[in-house]
């Protein structure tokens, strides 16, 4: 019998009945699956927000598991709904980006624009894809029905495009991309990109109107009231305040500016 | 073995260890069982919040699901702990109009009022009957026990008034009966009264102090900032902002009018 | 095959990837288990809040439960992870005083500092024990592995200071000690200790700026925009306001006074 897991991440919050409608759906045709919410709470209509959280949890999950993700401000206009089957994973949700983050860390072996309303509930909504096509995909999917039968191959999909960190005149400038419930400011510097850059030379970090010696290990060698820099869960810097908000005491927001320097 | 899914909806939010208690007694009594939240944020003590969600969601699960809602004002005073049996599902809750919406759907087979506290926890609190009335009565219902053994059939059970569209000097009167996440307005105009209504004439929908022209097929089509209408995935007639909160743009609340008008 | 249930607590929100990382460790190790949320929504770091929720929440559920609760300020810190063992369940996170109020209410039958690195992933980041350690952990647990393998047995571990009520000069004397989401006010009074100081005598209760006259059975009793005392779902005095909010009437918070005294 196959038991295989079955994620969400939306940004249709947790008190309207969109996510149990998907949950009954999934159900109905597959009650043997696991389901679990990576997140409902993705800001509306925010892409990138929704990728970054997919891709910080995606790679945890079993081999085969199904990764639905709906931010999707296009329902019902022309985009494609599609199915990306990678060699540990399958993803499922609108071709519009939200799967940027995890085609650069997965390789795609097969990209299906979901176009069989066989596998569709009956009615299919303009305004509702995530129960009317992405969550009986994903249940019929689970109990084995083969990628190809889902639509027609594609040789292409959506990717927005990432913000890189950039080398200018001995800096590298990097950017606030996620900012998390703890406040929390994780950067687009890579771990492994600031220690290409720094060759075991001292550096600093200047985000907002503060300056940050080096790197700490943890939350906890921080000092109350002093940001400091760690490369967080992620692999990115990171920039944090022991038990505090480094957001709020920053005062920095989405696309902000970090900026990593060599000390002289 | 028995592998049934039980879903529950409350006014508790996920803050509280009133959620997790639910869930631990269902799961000593019936270890087997698939749990499903629809939602724990009904706003607290909205009946017809809560009426309104559970409506919305219920019957995209599994023949033989067990629904709990928990929305209940009046635990621990006269009114009733019930289980409606229908064609498809089980309902279990209070007996003060929680399933109004459902019993419009749904022919009722079976009510039962639960006196049996042989089914009960041992001590039953007089200000959580969801843990120590509902939980356990559904997981003893998911092992199979029959409807009638949780106590005496009654003959009737409560709804509360639902506000009906109004039709009036050739005009349809509704109003906003729910409001999503995304700030969609939903109408208690359901989308075949407003066919039958305009027979096919060109009309136009009046809420706050704007007026929109005719239907959309979806939110896509919609400008920036210019409400549009469409039939929501619920079936009703909805007032929506492409990429944006029609609610924060209206300024309307539930229960203001929305007024739908023939093109002369 | 062993389908045991794993518990969360956590204060990371709902947003953000941690909780499904989490989620994704554990089934990739253990796919029948069955995950459970109390809460994921402390406030970030409060310790005692989530030493309080696990306290109301942990015991309703199946015997061989393991419960991870992570509120972790020390994250990455010479502070030890363990995990607890009870005569009916496993207790696993932080040494840091998130099982104070367990462990006045089940006895300790072995705590066990978590060593193993073979049962932690390959890498262990410096700030998400939670995903590193904690789940894993929790996941070969569930599979049979001995809680000796984890590390070396301790015979001691962190409780922190709870208030205790206060008699002095006739009056009992206590504080709020935890706030729900519908405002209701839980004192840190048990029951059973109200009953002994009154000895059935008629009695007040006196908070913020009001004195309430005896216990009322349950929230229906009150009238609007009145106060009314109770022994709560958890066993302990507590302040409401039929549906209403209590904080929000009665403008107090955690920690002030809840003061009991017998009437003249």
């Amino acid at each position: 019998m196959r038991n295989p897991v079955i994620t969400l991440l939306t940004d249709f919050g947790l008190r309207d009945p969109y996510v149990g409608s998907m949950k009954g759906v999934i159900l109905r045709i597959n009650p043997w699956c696991t389901l679990v919410d990576i997140t409902h709470q993705v800001t509306p209509h925010d892409l990138k927000e929704g990728a970054f959280t997919l891709a910080n949890a995606f790679s945890t999950f079993p081999q085969g598991t199904i990764h639905i993700a709906v931010v999707d401000p296009g329902v019902g206009s022309p985009r494609k709904p599609i199915l990306l089957v990678t060699p540990r994973y399958f993803f499922i949700g609108p071709d519009n980006g939200i799967f940027t983050f995890v085609v650069k860390r997965e390789k795609v072996k097969k990209a299906v624009a979901l176009t069989n309303s066989k596998y569709f509930l009956p009615q299919v909504s303009t305004t509702f894809h995530g129960r009317d096509i992405f969550a009986p995909v994903a249940a019929h999917l689970s109990l084995g029905v083969k990628p190809k039968a889902f639509g027609h191959v594609m040789d292409s999909w959506t990717e927005f495009l990432v913000p890189e960190p950039d080398k200018k005149e001995g800096r590298l400038i990097g950017e606030v991309f996620h900012i998390d419930t703890f406040g929390n400011l994780t950067s687009n510097i890579d771990g492994r990109q600031l220690f290409q850059f720094s060759k075991r030379h001292p550096f600093m970090v200047r985000i907002g109107k503060r300056t940050i010696q080096g790197l700490r290990k943890g939350y906890w060698e921080g000092k109350k009231n002093e940001p400091i820099a760690l490369i967080g869960s992620g692999g990115f810097l990171e920039i944090s305040l022991r038990e505090g908000n480094a957001q709020r005491l920053l005062k920095v927001g989405r696309g902000d500016r970090v900026l990593v320097q060599i000390c002289k």
